[in-house]
């Protein structure tokens, strides 16, 4: 079995569907900018997880399109939202949306994606009470991600961050969202209270673990290359995993030079090599690997109680795939 | 009865509820930032028209609080993130959420005012059909006003705008949301099928005839000061339904006037002062007020099919009171 090509036959399937339904609208100018970022591609990571998840329980992924859309549109409406904070340009090759359309016009093609959204979830069901706990879902969800995005904002003008906390910010920010994805998806596609239990903890932890990997793969391939590009999250006092860890078990000596060097602006390239010596020479960045690869266990063994299906077989695959990729 | 003393005691009742709504969440930062303009005053007519509306048909109350809390929010998200878009640093009195709390909090918290509100509409009823129905007409709702915000940012950047469009904006922008409101507050109200529809009546035409007063007062109330501050919506050149209407209808000498001063940033007090005049002389300035007349005495029609009540009596004072106001 081909992950990749599972996954690009669900995400070819998804894009005609989405495109479909973002297909027209009036003012042109708006709804140019709502169709800017969801149809410039993109990995499709949550719609696939909801759709696999309800082949898992033997339900037809015809049954997850709406929520799938759903899915997509609310995280592009969270991208096009945290471009506008970040100031950042570019987002998936292109242009960010606030550059290429104004920002006005950015902030409301936000809201009108979020609108959008609620407006596909009106077609995930005809059973009244599936589609009010779904779509109640749904709203804790994006409840939960605002809390995450700020709690993220608010970790860079702090000094001390415990390892609860940022995992606490990562859940929201991030985990949330898969766990919600792979429990509507089971529940749209008919499984059982056990079978639906089970696609939650899977999705909460592969979340949790594909963050935690990015953190790591951030400063592992920094620390093999050390090109001159390296070092802006340490000047900004990012706080990753491994930053937090680092911060939180550096003692004496160790803990002078984090202190001094750790979110200081204009840290020379020497000082940013000794950084991440240090990060190494504490064990934080095996650690943090470690964890990632915890929670993607966690993810697979949520899925023991499952049938043995092509569909189950992919969910471990992205699992593995999540601690196994190198970008 | 005394129009004034019947919104205040509603205003007051509803403003409780509000307040225990939105008493707490975590981070603390963001939810103050939530918080602030919602909980920072406001004539609160939206919640008003929907109780009012449900009274009309006998309801209690009681059953349109979570649905008042949800109109309130959306339209404080709406200002909220409008407040950024316009740049504008006060409202209500009060420094407006991204001045007080950095824009990336303020983007975050008029999301999240968006995300509550669809929280407490998961409280309006226990009947699933009428929850279905009343959620989506409130989709509908939010995609029209984002429509309406954006027609009226393309129409600053137009020369000629008709009547028919100018209408079009306004409804989508302001009515939409009014005529929902009554319509909501019927429903909920367990109103019969001909009073939810008198109600959405009363409702748009209110709307309307309350945003053409407002462009009307605006007009009037410089042309009878004149004072120095005058002339920046002429300078901008923004298209209000005055203005629509005098640069439709101008022609000769007048149309040469207007294309030259109407929308040049640096035009003088003495300008304006002509500008203003032609206004006046073109009788624009009396077919708007006309126009909003109009509106609300077709609101008031509307109420026929409705029994006699204090709320009825309410409604119609409130009608009058558009068209009477003078801020």
């Amino acid at each position: 079995m081909d992950l990749k090509q599972e996954l690009k036959k669900r995400r070819d399937f998804f894009n005609i569907q989405l495109e479909k339904f973002l297909n027209n609208g009036t003012p042109e100018n708006l709804y140019n900018a709502v169709r800017h970022l969801p149809l410039a591609g993109g990995k499709r990571l949550r719609p696939c997880t909801a759709m696999i998840s309800c082949e898992a329980v033997n339900g037809d992924i015809k049954n997850v399109v709406s929520l799938s859309i759903a899915l997509e549109l609310i995280h592009n409406f969270t991208l096009v939202h945290d471009d506008i904070m970040d100031k950042s340009k570019m987002r998936r090759n292109i242009a960010s949306t606030h550059i290429k359309f104004s920002e006005p016009t950015a902030i409301m093609a936000g809201d009108l994606l979020f609108t959008k959204a609620f407006e596909s979830m009106h077609n995930i069901t005809s059973d009244c009470a599936i589609f009010k706990n779904v779509e109640f879902g749904l709203i804790d969800c994006v409840r939960e991600i605002c809390e995450g995005q700020q709690m993220d904002l608010d970790f860079e003008k702090r000094k001390i961050i415990t390892e609860n906390e940022y995992i606490e910010m990562i859940r929201k920010k991030t985990a949330v969202f898969f766990q919600f994805a792979a429990e509507a998806g089971a529940i749209l596609g008919g499984g059982k209270k056990e079978e639906i239990n089970a696609l939650n903890e899977y999705g909460l932890n592969l979340g949790i673990g594909f963050q935690i990997w990015d953190d790591y793969l951030d400063i592992s391939s920094n620390l093999k290359t050390l090109g001159k590009d390296i070092g802006n999250d340490i000047r900004n006092g990012k706080k990753t995993l491994i930053a937090v860890h680092s911060l939180n078990n550096a003692k004496g000596k160790d803990k002078e030079i984090i202190d001094k060097i750790f979110g200081k602006p204009d840290a020379s390239y020497e000082e940013i090599k000794v950084i991440y010596n240090l990060f190494d020479k504490l064990g934080s960045i095996e650690y943090v690997k470690n964890k990632a690869i915890n929670h993607c266990e966690k993810a697979k063994n949520a899925l023991k109680v499952l049938k043995e299906t092509d569909a189950k077989n992919i969910l471990m695959e992205l699992a593995k795939y999540t601690i196994s990729r190198e970008k």
